[in-house]
Formats: structure tokens, sequence, C-alpha cells
């Protein structure tokens, strides 16, 4: 947990502190300065005794105690100082500004190990190094500009990168987003992002809190702790969202030389973010644009009302938003006529509700009026510019009083960001939010409105005789399971599996003649890749060609055995899972053949999964309808292939020694759900390799 | 065409000017002298000998000659003002501001009609009504502002919304687009978006005309004449990028609500767009991106450095290019690490290249003379903020700089809108683009780079035998014509039909006996829908077999014979035409099944289809690669299909009464394409079905 006195200090020392406001360590003090730092504030600077008005120490050791340390000094003094610190001035919460630590070389790694090993020891707590510094309501410990308007109610921003987090402060600026809180967590060398999210769980007060988070991060190093929290956080009323930069294959590459983390695959941060219910952004005006969003009432629906006096904005918000699924209602009936008669000539209150060029405050007035009591509408945005001629004072005057007594969401779109500057301005300062642009408003619209918070599993996973499951992973070594294995395995996970029979002679082929039913399946046993080297021979239909097919196959180059199993029709589906780093494992699922070859048309969830999630992987899917039968054809059983991701899910959760697990292809009916192939590949961490378990 | 004295009036007059700069006629006035109209300004006001400073007359009467008359005087009065200045005062050019014609109702739409017919008599050119203006080099003839920075080199800007084109330019200001001209067309009463391009097209000069164009657009009147001179234009060697708003069937009501034009499927606008090769938008801010990457050097590949001293944009503008198809090739080698050793420990020339927080002027100008003379390397953005402490204006010099002489275009995103707003402010009035945010901008270049420019079909459509193809035609009437004519229609075009024969008894069967090889298909004729009332047996493959199906379906409800063709194997295909309002026919094409039905890929086209848009279209389909042979499985005959297209089109252009066509399914192998079914709708204009042609 973060140290108490890291977010509310009482004292605050800046080493290296300075008159020069154009280094960190004289602009962090005339930050804090400025901003009122309510306790003690000190300075320690080898060659003043007052700097920027304030007492100034030559010595470290002079200093008395104090709970908070910034620290702006080259990195080979930063451990010096440190000692004195933890050692003799009680000092609990550091943040060090200064770079040359684990992002530079080897032996910056080893200075920082140093340094953030005695603040360990001291039981104290550190942000940095090689950060930009944290703002809350108790102090401005930032050597960065702009300082943001801070807000009980204002978003909690956490940034793994300092220039980032500045960059978004300065956009969200022109926007009026404010913020309760900012981290920047730099090298993390102690305090990452995971820690600050743990706090923040920790010390969320649903009175006082504020309810939306955003995140800008590169990496994930501990994805069940940032899992845990975020979902915490999530189920308390927050809404988080989040960039994860690195999202393509070559952006990771640029993450990972950016942060020296591991790069994972986008998969596992996709669907991390999915189960935790964090919308995901990409970009910074996207980020602060769904913050906006956040920021204001929540919505009851999808149906939007928009009130406009110029028609080309509202059709293009028209067209980003009906193309994401939100209802832009049309409006009809006696209500409509009685606020058409109120309104000029000419003007429409179908949806978008125009009021025209000349429309008026008192005109807006009435319009939200009646969309605040229409039971067809659930939110209103406003779009209101000007040409230049006059003034709109009046009208945002009416709109941010709306804004503040309507019970529905009220978004104001004020597209003219030269006209009246001032004007928007104003209205920002009153706590509005301003968005610029409608179609980008839009966008975000839609992925907060339509972002859904599915049921996570919890307790106990049940998957009947985990003995002899326990039992039967110990007794395989690393790396694939033989068939007959891993077909036990899911079998005893509750799996359906096509009963195969395992030959590898003519004689033992003779054996099992009686209780084969024709058609059936022929594979080989032994090559990894059946298809490709012919190894599959499907209907077959008579003893003759039964021998004919195994002795062809028994030909293969690296056979060893053929598997015989009845041939079963139905669609061919997919079920698979796979483990990366320490992120628990992803299951995918579709469609078999050109769906996810060609079509690439795949869902994913992270286990645990829940039925829920399992359902609604499969209605995710493009082929989805394909599934519940289309053209006169029937469906499968979904329930069953939801219950089948479920097992898997549980099976993954009990035995994490599964590295890769393939159930390709499932055959599926309307009734039936039976997986005809499975490849399971074991990967066994040391304990795991211990005979004794 | 536009008359000169439009564009180019040597006197204006005013007709409502007044000292009011918050009227329409008060703001033009200062506009017009404030932006130093160069000829002669004239005003008529009833109360007032002088305005603004200029002379202004009571009587309309009283003034000289006048070229060219801006009215912005209540609509009733403008009949007998233009009546003066048509029949008297020589006036040829019109622009009227006032509202109250055709967009408020019926009387305003008669008073427009008199206004634009006495214009239209007198030889002159009308611009509105209900429109804010134009502005070009000439004059600054709009009652709005911001007055947007003019530039022989900048945008074109055409705009059917004059709000609309206010929130545009006030948006383009903070980026440092520049326009060579805006004109706004309101109600269109004369002159349209169409007219205008004809006139850029006409009046386009290689040296001097800027080659960027946008278009905001509502309602496109006239399809042809827009795809002349876009085309036309485009290559000639313009860019242009357009909104058509109403692309969703919600906007598209909204639209038509806002325009009063009649709405057209949006597939129709898009096809237009692909057509002429214009880049299409859906958003202010996304226009004027693309405008401002439009508006520099263009690019020789799509191989992009990304130069940086924040991790985080860099990471994130990775991600949107390389989503999006642009590379950002790895550099390594010997030059590299040469311009690794120019800049600071920590550093990265691997791409991003990413010369940190610290990084200088000097160091950005070796990064830039790298990527110059790179081979890897097409074209550069260089990323860079400021978090408040430093001044980056040598930075910004040396970009600036760069720029101009380097041979690669070199974009600038400059994300401190605050913390260095003035340098930003500077880098613009040196005439450059500054793009506030990465991603933003990342999407629009993807847009940009990936934009293809297809050879169009020009000159005449051999179709063959055009006589017998018109003679079959006129002897149909309108409605669906008979399968057996359909099929001849399509053979005379060059299309392959597997053979039906037609039976209605028995008899008719008994006779066919001979001629036909087993395997068959029967389909039932009569019903529309053959399918769903199970009227196709597929497979029949005895003389049995044969007369129980044709029993079978004699006796589905409105059946009135049996088709019996050959069962042809293969892939099934579709290709289609759909013709709607004055637009030409749109082409589709695809896989048929659940391709088209579950997965909606298709692709389109419009009419003159060359053979390089229709591999085109076939290209874009997301089952291509199951057309060109995936997992071991055959392909089909990709430039049979092409063919196919074309000659579809080919017949389509020779043949304007057919208002829909389909061929589904067409049956492809490696080898061949051979439609088995046809529906061809015809539908005959006044002419057209006159019995002498």
């Amino acid at each position: 947990m973060l140290h108490s006195k890291l977010i509310r200090p009482e004292s605050i020392v800046v080493v290296g502190g300075s008159d020069n406001i154009h280094s960190p360590g004289g602009r962090v003090l005339k930050n804090l300065i400025d901003h009122h730092f309510q306790g003690k504030l000190l300075v320690i600077n080898p060659k003043k005794d007052v700097v920027q008005g304030i007492t100034s120490y030559r010595d470290i050791n002079d200093i008395p105690e104090t709970d908070l340390a910034i620290i702006a000094i080259a990195a080979k003094y930063v451990p010096e100082a440190v000692k004195v610190l933890t050692q003799s001035k009680n000092t609990k919460g550091f943040i060090i500004f200064s770079a040359g630590f684990s992002e530079k070389d080897e032996s910056g790694a080893r200075l920082e190990k140093e340094v953030a090993g005695m603040i360990r020891e001291a039981g104290g707590s550190l942000l940095g190094p090689n950060n930009i510094g944290l703002i809350n309501k108790h102090y401005t410990g930032v050597f960065t500009t702009p300082i943001p308007r801070l807000d009980e109610k204002g978003v909690d921003f956490i940034s793994g990168s300092g220039a980032t987090a500045v960059f978004i402060i300065e956009a969200a600026k022109s926007m009026g987003l404010t913020f309760s809180s900012i981290y920047t967590v730099g090298n993390s060398a102690q305090i990452g992002v995971e820690e600050i999210l743990e706090f923040l769980d920790h010390s969320f007060d649903l009175q006082k809190s504020s309810k939306v988070k955003l995140l800008y991060i590169e990496s994930i190093k501990d994805p069940l702790k940032f899992l845990k929290h975020t979902s915490s956080l999530i189920r308390k009323g927050c809404k988080i969202a989040a960039i994860k930069a690195g999202s393509s294959e070559e952006g990771n590459r640029a993450a990972s030389s950016h942060t020296g983390a591991i790069a994972n695959s986008d998969v596992f941060v996709d669907t991390l973010f999915k189960k935790a219910g964090i919308i995901r952004c990409y970009g910074r005006n996207e980020l602060i644009t769904v913050a906006g969003i956040l920021q204001q009432k929540e919505s009851e629906g999808k149906n939007i009302a928009i009130i406009t006096h110029a028609g080309g904005p509202a059709v293009m918000l028209t067209d980003v938003l009906s193309k994401n699924g939100l209802k832009i209602p049309q409006l009809k009936g006696k209500e409509s006529e009685i606020l058409l008669s109120q309104l000029f000539d000419g003007s429409s209150v179908s949806n978008p509700i125009d009021f025209l060029a000349t429309g008026n405050a008192q005109q807006l007035e009435a319009i939200i009026e009646f969309c605040e009591n229409s039971p067809e509408i659930d939110a209103m945005t406003v779009i209101f510019g000007s040409p230049g001629l006059t003034t709109v004072e009046d009208v945002y005057e009416v709109l941010d009083q709306k804004i503040r007594i309507s019970k529905k969401p009220i978004y104001a779109v004020l597209p003219s960001v030269v006209n009246v500057k001032g004007e928007i301005d104003n209205f920002i300062k009153k706590g509005n939010i301003a968005f610029p642009d409608e179609v980008l408003f839009g966008s975000a619209l839609a992925k907060v409105y339509n972002h859904t918070l599915l049921s996570q599993k919890t307790g106990d996973f049940d998957i009947g005789p985990s003995e002899e499951i326990r039992e039967l992973i110990n007794s395989h070594p690393e790396g694939y399971m033989p068939t007959e294995a891993a077909v036990r395995l899911l079998k005893l996970a509750g799996i359906k599996f096509a009963t195969p029979h395992q030959v590898t002679s003519e004689a033992g082929l003779n054996k099992i003649m009686k209780s084969i039913t024709f058609p059936v399946v022929l594979k080989v046993e032994g090559p990894l890749h059946k298809s490709d080297v012919g190894g599959v021979i499907l209907n077959v239909s008579s003893q003759t060609e039964l021998f004919d097919s195994f002795h062809k196959l028994m030909q293969i180059e690296g056979a060893v055995s053929v598997m015989i199993q009845p041939m079963i029709n139905g669609k061919e589906l997919f079920i698979g899972a796979k483990k990366e780093g320490n992120y628990p494992h992803v299951i995918l699922c579709g469609l078999g053949g050109i769906f996810v070859e060609v079509l690439k048309d795949i869902s994913t969830s992270m286990i645990p999964v829940s039925e829920e999630e399992a359902l609604k992987m499969i209605n995710d899917l493009k082929a989805y309808p394909i599934l519940k039968g289309v053209r006169g054809q029937k469906g499968i059983n979904i329930p069953a292939f939801a219950d089948a991701i479920v097992k898997l899910s549980d099976l993954l959760m009990t035995v994490p020694e599964i590295a890769e697990l393939d159930l390709n292809p499932l055959m599926a009916t309307e009734n039936d759900l039976i997986a005809v192939d499975v490849r399971i590949r074991l990967e066994k961490t040391e304990t795991e390799l211990q005979p004794a378990r």
C-alpha cells in the first residue's frame, strides 16, 4: 500500500529546489507554492538559504524530520540523500524526478535498486524515479505545467508516461475535464500502476471519491493484481477508461523498447480489460472525450435527442451514433407539435430537433424541457455554435442551468472554438464539459453507451474428480499429452468426446472390429499437423476401406498409431486456450475452417469464464447467426457450446500447467456438441516438476 | 458556368449594408473593407448616405452599373431589387444571404424561383439564397467570421451548409490549414456544388490552382455532373476529400429533412466517390486532418519514420499506422549506429526514433537528415511537445526549415497545445500544419496513403450485337423479364449461362429427354422467390427422379413451367446490379450463401466498370482468400469473374432500362464461371415506352 505520507504529507522537502523555474526542482517548488500547499515546505540547496521565499538548507543533515521528499538532483547523488532521509529524518514518502536510473543503463538500474531498497526497508513509499510526480488535493508535486483544475469529482488519472500525462492534461483543458488526482509512475521501482489502483480501491469512498479513473499504460507487470483492483473499483460503481499503448505488433515492440517490459500479445490485454470492465481507448483525444462523457450523469437508455441550430453537424452526429447502435428516435405526436409551434417557421422537431440559425435561448429551454419529459428520450446532445454575428452567452447559460437540474444527461457540443471562445471558456469554468467535434464526441458516446459489464465467475470451480485430474497431470511430463490421456482429461472435466479407438496393428484392428459402427474417421497419430500430411480420412464406410485406409496412414512418416472415431456430422466449432507470461489463460472460440482461418472470426475471454461471459463470446462472433440457424438451416445447441467453454475454463483454473489446448473440431448439431480432436501441451514450473507432488 | 463577375467583380453593391456589424449586411461590408476589396464598393441603405465610410444610396435605382450584388434584405424585398439590378444595372453576379425562400415554405419556394428566373434570363449567376457567401482572392463576400488565411496553395472548399463551413474554418485555424477559396451554396437555386466543381475544373491551371479540394455536402443533385468534374479534377492532379453527411439511414433521413432532397442509399454515394477517386471523410476533424496531410508533399511509399522525444505518443501512432497497413520499418545497420552515437544515452533509433525528453534541435536535425537519406523511409512524423520547462522555439525552427527543403514529407505532431501555444502559432504562421493528436493524425494519414485511384473505363462499350439487344429490350414491357429472354440477353452480352430447357408438360419433358445429361437441377418458374417455396430440386440423376420432381414442382402455387439445367458444381458467386434515382447503376458482387446473407461480404462499383475496378472489387472481398484458394482447396478463375462483371457493366451502359439484375448464383471453378440463375427487372421512362423506338 501507499504510505499515507506520500498521499497527505504535513511537510515536504524539495531536494534540489532552486530559483530557476525552468528546472524541475525550481518548477515543482513554484507549483507547490502557487497551489497553496498547507503544510511545512523546505528546500535543500547547497548554495542558498532562501529559495523562492522558502527556507533552504545547505546540508540535508540539518533539516528537521520531514514526511515527504521530492528529489530533483542528479541520479548519482540520490542514494546519499535517501540514506539520510530514511535513516534520520523519518521521511516516508519519496518522489524522485531524476532520470539516469534503470531506463538508462545497467549501472542506473543498480542505483535504482539501491535507492528502492533503502526506502522499502524504512517502510516508505517511492514514486518514480524518472517521473513527473503526483497531484492531489493536498499538494501539487509535479514539475510540469499546466496544473489542471482540481475537483473532488474530477477524474483520477494514472499514467505510465510523464510526457503523455502532460499532453493529456493539456488536451483535457480546452474540453473542461477536471481532475481529482494524477499519478505518474515513471520507472515504477516500487509503486506501479497496479499499486496505485490498489490504493484507490482500498481508499474508495462511495460518497467522496471520484467515480471516473483514467489510465495510460504501456505495460502491465502484474495482470492479476491489475484485474483485481480494476474489477473491484468498477463493481463499486466506478468507470475506468484506459489506453494500453502497444496494441499492434509493431507498437508492442515500440512500447517494449520504451519500457523495457516483456511484450504480451494484445489479445491478453484486451481480454483482461473486457473481464475487468474497462473501456479501452486508443488515443488521447478519445480518452478525454470518453472521460468527459463519464463525468456526466448516467443515461438509462440509448435513445438520444439531437438538438441543434445547424443542420450539418446534427446529420453527421446522427450518422455516427446510428451506425454504432444508438437510437435517434423520430419524435411525433401532439406534444411535439406544440413544441414546433414555439419555434420559428422552418424548424424541425422530428429529431434531430433543428431550431435554425435564428434559434434562441428560450426556444432551447422549451426543447430541453420537452426532451426531459419525453419517455422516448434518454439523453440529449445540444449542438450550438456561432457564425460570428451574435453572442451565445444566454444560450450557454440556459444549457448550463439545464445540465445541472435535468435528470437526463445533456451533452454540449460547442463547435465555434474561435468565434465564441470566451463564452465556451465561461461555460467550462462553471464545471461543464464542451465537446468541439460532434463526430469524435459521437463515437466516444457510442463506446460508452455500448459498454457492457458481464457478471464474473466467483467461488469454487466444480470440476468433479479433481484428484484424478491432478494425478493424470502429475504423471505426464512437459510437452504434448498423448491423445488418450488428453481425452481422459477432457472427459474428467465433463467435456464430451467421440470415443476413439487407438490401433497400431492389423491385429489390433481386427480386435476392435465388432465395436465399430460405420461410417468412421481415421486419423494418424504421431505427426503434429495431421491434415497437412494427408493424415485424416473421412467417411470410411466398409471393412475393406477401413483396412486400406489404416495401411495408408501407417505409411506416413512419423506415424505411430491410428485413431478410429465415429464419423459425426454437424457444424465444425473450435475452442482453444492459450497462456502467456503471468496472464491467466485466454479462451478462444469460433467456427472452424474458413471462419477462423480466412475471416479470423474469433471471440476471446479470460478465465474464469462465467456462463454469461461464454454466451457473450458466442454472441460476439460474426458467424453467430449461423449458430442460431439461418436460411432454413438448423442452428446448434448454443447453451451446450457455452457450457463446454465454462467447463474448459474450470479445468484451466485447476490445471495451470496447461500451456496450450485445442479442441478442434467440435461437432455441433442442434442437440449435441462433441469434441473429435484434442491437443494439449503441458508446461511445468520448477515447483510443478517436483516428483513429490 | 459561373459568370466571371461573380468570381472577379470590379464593383460590388451590398444591398442592405449597414453600420451594425452584428447584422449580415453590416458584417459582410466590414469583411469586404477589412480584407481590402480592390474594386468599387457601394451600399444600398434607405436611411443612410454613408455606411462604414462607404457611399450609400437610398434608392437602388440611383446606383451606377455594378458587377456583383450581395443581398442582405428580407426575402420579400429581394425580387424588386433583383429586377432593378438585372434590368438596368447590368449586374451579373448575385449572392443572396437572405433566408425565407425554398427552405421555409411553398411561398418562399415560389419567390426563389422568381428571383432565380430573372437572374438566369439576364445571363447572370446566383449563389444562394440562404447561404453565407463566397471568399476568394478577389473579395471576402461572407457575413461570418473568422476569415481564414488565404493562400494560393490553400484548399478550395465548397460547402452545402453555411454553419458547417464556419465550424470547419474555425477548426482548421488552430491546425494551420489555409484556404484558396470558399463557396457556400445555400439553397442552390441556380449554382450548386456541381456547378462550382465544373467551374473549378474548367478554370483549373496546373501551375496556379490549388491541388486540394474539400467538400461538405448533404445531397448530390446531379451525380453524373458531380462525377465528371471530380474525376476530371483528380485526373488533372488534384486531391479531393469530402464529407457526404447522411451516410446512415437515420442520418439520410435527417439530411433529407434538412435539405429537402431525395435520400439516396449511401452505397450509391460511396461507389460514386470511389469511382471519382474522392477520399471520403465522416467528420470535420477528419476532413481537416486529411486536408492538412494533402497540403503537404506527396510520399512515394508507405514507410514512415516516427521521430519523438516522448515514448507514449510514438507508440500510439505506431499502433494506429501499423493496424492500418502502413509500415514503421525497423532501422538497423551502421548508419543508424552513427546516428545513435549523436544522441543522448538511452535514446533509441530503431524506429520509433526516440531522442528522449532532453532531445534538442541539433539532434532533431541529424535524425531528419538520416531519414531523408535512408532508402527505407518514405515519410517522417515528428512528435514534439513540452512539459512546460523549456522553450521549443529552436526545435520548431529546425522542423520548419526541414519541412521546406526535405524531399520527403515531414508531418509535425505538436501535442502541447497549452504549454507552447505561442510557438505552435508561430510555426503555423510560417505556413506549416500542426496536428495536435497523433492518433487522429495517424488514422487520417492511413486513409490518405491507402487511397488508390483506379483506371476508369472510357470509350465504347463493345457488347456485340447491340441491335439484337435493343430489339429484345424493346419487345418486353416493364417488370421482370421471362427467364428465357433474360438468358438470351445475358448470352448476347457474352455472359455464360447453363443452358436451360423450359418445360410445361410431361410431353415437353419427353421431347427433350435425349438432350439431357444427368445430373440436372429443376427450378420452378412463376413464383418470384423459388427457394422459399421449395421450388429448386438439386442433383436429379435419373429419368424416374426427373419426372417425379417435375410433377412436384408444377404443383407449387403459381408454377408456370419448370427449368431444367445441367447440375454444375463449384463455388457459388453472385453479381447484381441496382439503379436508384439519377445515379448510374451500381454493380455488386460476392460469394453466395452465408457470405452475403450473414457476413454481408459485398463489393460494389459504379458503371462503367473497368477491368481494374472489377479486380479491385473481387480483391476487396473479405472472402478473397477463398476465391484465390486456401487450405489446399482450389480457387476460382478470378479473371473470368472480373470479366463477367465488366461484361455486365457494358450491358448496363447500353441498356439503362435494367432497373435490377441478379445473377445468383454463378458457379465458379478454377477454370470456368457459369451463371445458373438470373432475374432482370426492366423499368422504362416515358421515352423508352414509345412504341416507335
